[in-house]
């Protein structure tokens, strides 16, 4: 197996070889971060620029640390999206990394499609999808299941129960995409305002009514209800969001009793989940940040290496 | 002698021997940023995260040359403390960082005691408390105290005396806290408003005129006026807090002749201390700079590296 | 041949044969960025600190990845011209960098005159002038040189036209200073408003109309017309200007076929030059950007490393 395209824009497009390939080379990775020393030569002279034009701290954080932990050089550049630097375009911009000759092109960006736009018109320059508007974040989704497969030992024949906010959430996107390829069945709760039919065009399933969605689900994912997002009245506020969806230990120990827990982050404790949840045994919310560096040290590797075998527990600095 | 703590969170809890060490220590390190190759390879493969969740140019960049004067790999990240990224809690997006597995997490934040509310919440992450509210800012009384034996050549038998705003400067109170712990005289002197007599409840002596706290001091130490914090009537305006307290070289030569000028900067010149007084030959503002980078390698290592003996000088990248 | 200032303050003050030898230099550190392991162990253990006191995303990247390259600790400390932070000087503000003994400040300042004012009140430290105010910008006159040698072969004998806002251009202004100095031919075209009779006492060929001032030139430099200042009113508005000097590959073909284009970016494309002569053959728009990170890596081996022959081909990480 192995990963050969020049970019990670998103999940859709990938084989499920390819997501294997991806999730085994991550795990490789994750011993390093439980080193004492916690860093390989092997992105050595490599430089890695990350372009967030979007605020985030934890994404930025996390491509950042791994980068360093290959002994990459990194390099930050904040901003954002509708109003960049003097009113350049995002092409220009990017037309003008490029001419620093990164290896690669980190990039958040709050406009969907906006890494696709690149790849068409800024070609040669490898580029990481690190959340693009509504539509995909791919290294999320890859952490979200390399997570998922430490603790439930596969990838196969599950059900991912997705609640609150799939409707405007790249991170929701790229799992169903994900969990889609990997054949798994998927389902969308929320209420009707969020939870639309068309998402069953993607192969999901709809629920408005959290009791009937969480039998059988072997993971649930928790999803940001984003304060700013509630002004459009998706629901009428977000205590009411509440009475209805809050994921706590005693609904999920009733409905389905083996299930993991998984949230992106940042959580809205009492709105989406308890802390009781948050925090107990069946939470993976802080494995799955953990996993983060290790998932973008491999996909910075394979894309930036330009090689699909690699012992990292052969090498130390 | 040794320091066995997790953490740096304030000179509170410090003994006397700890304090001693900690200052042996980065005399240690003083010499590492005189080298033409101004690097040593302690701390390759760690990563400290800088969480500055307050503004802050001056010890972020102090703690950041220290990191990087020891190999480490550093992260900045930046914030406001009322609202931290997206609506997290503090706790979460410090539970967030641990995840990623930092060594250290040095933070800056508005509240006091932020710090020691993470070391119940979230155990076993080694924190440095880079200021916190209006409580400690440690490693800045352990650079003032370096200045001082560097100058002095004792500790011992001093008297330290604190113009201006007491009140509400965490540097005074780290100071203070050092001060009483070693056995040497403190005074605080400022308008009535600023300096009360629960300064004594600390062992401070107090005074409300220049001309009668001055005489007998070895260290005269001019904290800042902020601006901001005068429009809750603490002084009518500055102007006229200057014709009472500012320090001058003709008072200091005055009153206390022997005594050295140590200010913790920002420093608002004209208001505070004249120019000829700061950039005279008793001041030692500059070199408090200095010993700052030494004083935060030495608490860096000695927390990171988890020895107490390193010889800076035997190693060199 | 050799460089042997403390400082680059500007190209004022700099001889023909320094401007070369810094080309030369330059020349020297292009194919680094072009290797896998982009990086050489010259500047190992050096501190840089890129003081960006005006927004800057373009030059302080090409500082820091020049930096990096040379295996230097670079230091990003970025704010504003005007209300530095908590009010201090940026006399102070050096001041205080200086004393954590960096061993280079990269100063960008909204002030002309800023850098000259630091090396009169803060002797013994290195300063790179990365634009102050409408003053110089002597790394982007370098590089664009650097392009113009390149692609022309020559430095000598040469017709540069510099269109549009070259009044509150620094770049204009280091460009101006350096060809003459060459020796070579400036024309300046733009509204009157902008193309003032007083660029005749630098030796300027002042122009109002593009079709008079393209003639004979080799080399077409864009400059901006930065949308904030026409609010002064030295042009009507940006659409009215394009009629007159917008450049276009037509335009450029007729009146002087054999030019290239540089423009210091970013560029309104549009309103100063249209995308098929920006992207087009003649265009060395990227090239330029290509060429800065090895010109600033150059100026900061020059003043750091305080050697002037070096052959970075010899050595690698």
């Amino acid at each position: 197996m192995s990963y050969n395209h020049q970019h990670l824009l998103g999940i859709s497009g990938l084989t499920t070889d390819e997501i294997f390939f991806l999730l085994e080379t991550s795990q490789k990775f994750v011993e390093i971060s439980e080193r004492s020393v916690k860093k390989v030569p092997a992105l050595r002279g490599k430089t890695i620029v990350n372009l967030f034009l979007e605020p985030s701290t934890r994404t930025r954080t996390s491509f950042e640390i791994a980068g360093k932990r290959l002994s990459a050089d990194v390099i930050n550049i904040s901003g954002s999206s509708s109003s960049t630097t003097k009113g350049e375009t995002l092409i220009d911009t990017v037309l003008n990394i490029k001419s620093m000759r990164p290896d690669v092109i980190v990039l958040r960006h709050a406009y969907s499609g906006s890494c696709e736009l690149l790849k068409k018109l800024v070609p040669n320059t490898r580029i990481i999808n690190a959340g693009d508007g509504l539509h995909e974040h791919p290294t999320q989704a890859l952490l979200d299941a390399l997570t998922i497969k430490q603790e439930l030992g596969t990838l196969k024949d599950l059900t991912v129960t997705l609640v609150g906010d799939a409707l405007r959430s790249r991170v929701a996107r790229s799992n169903i995409l994900l969990h889609k390829t990997l054949g798994n069945k998927v389902r969308v709760v929320a209420p009707p305002t969020i939870a639309h039919s068309h998402f069953e065009d993607l192969g999901v399933e709809v629920f408005y009514d959290l009791k009937k969605a969480l039998p059988g689900s072997d993971v649930v994912m928790s999803l940001r209800m984003k304060h700013e997002y509630q002004k459009d009245y998706y629901v009428p506020n977000l205590d009411e969001y509440a009475v209805n969806f809050l994921l706590t230990e005693s609904i999920i120990s009733k409905y389905c009793p083996s299930a993991k827990i998984l949230a992106p982050g940042p959580i809205n404790r009492g709105t989406e989940i308890t802390s009781e949840l948050a925090d107990g045994p069946r939470s993976l919310i802080f494995k799955q940040v953990t996993n983060g560096v290790a998932v973008r040290m491999a996909v910075l590797f394979l894309l930036v290496a330009g090689k699909n075998d690699y012992s990292p527990s052969e090498e130390e600095v």
